[in-house]
């Protein structure tokens, strides 16, 4: 069970590490995690640097491929054809295509989206109606083989839903059990259309300021205000 | 507000990766990841490395420690007086000392939770009692400044509730947000008292597995079937 993990300088640490840690539990999982280059791939808060062995070009196929989000690496990402045709030629060989967060830009702008429902991020989310995709305010996305979670965490929800997929119900909730994934956040604020205006207010001020932060970071000062204020 | 997380050789990635991602959102968060030695640090399942780039000689203070566990590699970090004794001196300069699934057994190793109530992964939980400490099957256990979490995924939640602490529920809950937590796990099995015995044989199989796996990556076969029996 081949499954290959996408890795790009600015990404969201989480988006990638929830779901690994979940199929990694999959009996013959041998997790790849890919990059352009060999070398370090380092997180969007720039604590942290994940060292990739295995560059897209000689990696080929996958059974599942999933492509974590970022904060704002993606617009970057997005725009790289080597990247994007890469995405393409691995998902002619996968059982599963998934992303995670605003990855789902990424599979959108591949064109393996079109006209299917997807989600992400809630920010960035209607930015997926601009590369042919249904923007679809929920958790988990199937549509075929297309798998997407929205933001952060939804990976390790989206991880579970596969291994139900694949393994069933008995393996799947003995994973959730060795994760001791029994979820007891103390508020409920962590859904965009039940969150308070107040919180959403607050959380989108701290993304701004993040999104700031990583332009600076990526030298991307080149977005147009409307794409900026999409996903800030 | 310097935060400081711990790492070795065999960590379970998720265990430093769900609180690294809430504790970014602090503002003026600087995390720090440690370990013994600069240079890459190997997760338990062996598909991935983080690049480390600063030396538990090197740190001296944090605000907060984070110490997050292994499927079986802190039996070998416990043993580690220079780690133990790195613990004690930077406790002594934490506002809060926390851990993640077995990381608890490096406190309790070092001292720290002696006579204190303390929680891990279900599964070694009873060796914290070994160690002094008071093993309590709950997903958070405060005591003082002692913040220990169940497994894995408890990191998150122990995480939020650091930082609902330190920052309020406003903040609180825009990171939440941030972070889209708003679990959804398809299965209700995430909890050692609830699960049903199936569940729970299956899991420990699967982590046998992965210990004697483990086990043989470090060439740790020296240590006692009770031991063993406990954290297998």
């Amino acid at each position: 069970m081949k499954i290959v993990i996408y890795l790009y300088n600015g990404i969201t640490m989480l988006d990638a590490i929830g779901p690994y840690e979940v199929l990694r539990n999959i009996p013959d999982a041998d997790i790849c995690f890919v990059a352009e280059k060999i070398g370090e791939v380092q997180a969007d808060s720039g604590f942290i640097d994940i060292n990739v062995n295995h560059r897209i070009a000689d990696v080929h196929k996958a059974d599942i491929l999933v492509i974590p989000g970022s904060t704002i690496a993606f617009l970057e990402e997005m725009k790289k054809e080597t990247v994007l045709n890469w995405i393409r030629q691995i998902d002619k060989t996968t059982t599963w295509t998934t992303s995670v967060c605003s990855g789902s830009m990424l599979l959108a702008s591949a064109g393996l989206l079109t006209d299917l429902k997807a989600t992400s991020h809630w920010k960035p989310l209607n930015l997926l109606s601009k590369f042919g995709a249904v923007p679809t305010r929920e958790r988990i996305v199937e549509e075929g083989k297309y798998i997407t979670a929205a933001g952060v965490s939804a990976g390790i929800d989206m991880a579970l839903y596969l291994s139900n997929r694949i393994l069933g119900e008995n393996e799947t909730k003995a994973i959730q059990l060795i994760l001791e994934y029994d979820p007891q956040p103390m508020f409920e604020s962590g859904n965009y259309s039940t969150a308070d205006e107040k919180t959403i207010k607050t959380a989108e001020k701290k993304l701004a300021k993040d999104a700031k932060k990583g332009l600076g970071l990526l030298g991307m000062l080149k977005y147009s205000k409307s794409i900026f204020d999409m996903i800030k």
